[in-house]
């Protein structure tokens, strides 16, 4: 049976997360009520990460295998002539046979966005976190600098089913501030992430960008390997997947 | 009694429009619901433009004469207090005797934005207007470039109430292209707009854009006075009130 790619784009608003729950509305439940309108029978998606509830994807990528005869391109939009407004297929392509979304993904992308100002914002309220007291670009930059390398991030989330190590590699973490429409954004790379880590880390980050605790305190959270010493995880409507890399494709 | 004059921004996607209107929600009857539980009576807004239903705003102005005693800024808090999350006021300052939102304004900016590409976009939906056919940016200037000026706009709009001229001046118009986002947004700004002006002239300027008729067509349409001949209105929600002017404050 062929196998096939897909990227995938959703406002996570609407979904209790990215995997399948009985009696909740999720992405891969969406999908895969789609395919089985196509195909007639239970098809099982496998998606690169298990977005929590309310985060977002732009880079979201899955695979399937389904009995499909026409185009990578005719299955995109067979799909999409099915999914709500708030799920799209942005593309398909065939794939190895021992391609996995999940298993054969050599890093990930998040973005976390932040809009700080002392108002409200109506306009940005459903893809950000706001905060009003203001962040410290400085402070930011020099404790996420401190992510990039492998560490153990114990502080920061917990171990995924099936992976019991809290260790991870960082590429990337950086921020980028907009004065325009006062807003920062924070980008990390990783070859993998724990249950809750963008979040975590930014919820403590945000701490130190806020001035409460200082680039030290935040080097003694993560070397405490302990997650109650972390702050609060930032909120969900902020967070987006927006890349993963394979190998090849 | 104190008149103090405030910028509103809100997202119109829940709202049928700025105006009252008995027995449907509307940002002005939101506002004027929170000023009865600050005053406990009946607060009439005047708002600079009446946005229309899914409409959206990032600095709609308003008046309020208002038995307020403390600062400026109190009442916005005091406002913002209220508010659902979808409207947020900017600022509140005290204004002249002869302030009006609507009357005293000199000119308007609205901005319009478009997403183009094939897929849809669950991230930009709700304040996007969804093109697939590729757009043509030097033809979408060509065409706006005409509307700079004085003319007779009754071509893309109908009069508004208690001003029956089709008259008016506009400063600007212009379209920019973001290559990275896939997005157009067009930028006009004018002494006053026609009921549906903006939405109508972004509905025609967007066949244009589609090659589907010739800057020259446009100018005819333009010339015609007859709002027959103009293209169906855009979606209101890639459309945003985004400043207005008065001579002082």
């Amino acid at each position: 049976m062929p196998k096939f790619k897909a990227i995938v784009e959703y406002d996570g608003s609407n979904y209790h997360g990215w995997q399948l729950q009985p009696n909740a509305n999720t992405v891969q439940g969406e999908i895969e009520k789609a395919l089985s309108r196509i195909f007639h029978e239970r098809i099982v998606v496998f998606g690169a990460g298990r977005t929590d509830a309310g985060v977002h994807a732009t880079g979201q990528v899955v695979h399937v295998l389904v009995p499909w005869k026409h185009s990578a391109d005719d299955l995109k939009k067979a799909l999409n002539s099915l999914l709500p407004d708030d799920i799209c297929i942005l593309s398909v392509s065939t794939a190895q046979n021992d391609f996995h979304a999940r298993h054969s993904a050599i890093s990930k992308t998040y973005r976390y966005q932040i809009v700080n100002q002392q108002t409200r914002s109506p306009l940005k309220r459903l893809y950000f976190w706001e905060i009003a007291y203001p962040l410290d670009l400085g402070k930011l930059q020099e404790a996420s600098k401190l992510l990039i390398g492998i560490h153990d991030f114990s502080s920061f989330g917990a171990p995924t089913s099936g992976t019991p190590s809290t260790v991870r590699k960082i590429h990337e973490a950086f921020w980028e501030k907009d004065e325009n429409s006062n807003t920062f954004s924070f980008t990390v790379r990783g070859s993998g992430f724990l249950r809750f880590m963008v979040r975590s880390l930014v919820g403590t980050l945000v701490r130190v960008g806020l001035g409460k605790i200082s680039v030290g305190d935040f080097a003694d959270i993560f070397m405490a390997c302990d997650r109650s010493k972390a702050g609060p995880i930032a909120k969900p409507q902020g967070l987006f997947l927006v890349k993963v890399e394979y190998q090849e494709g």
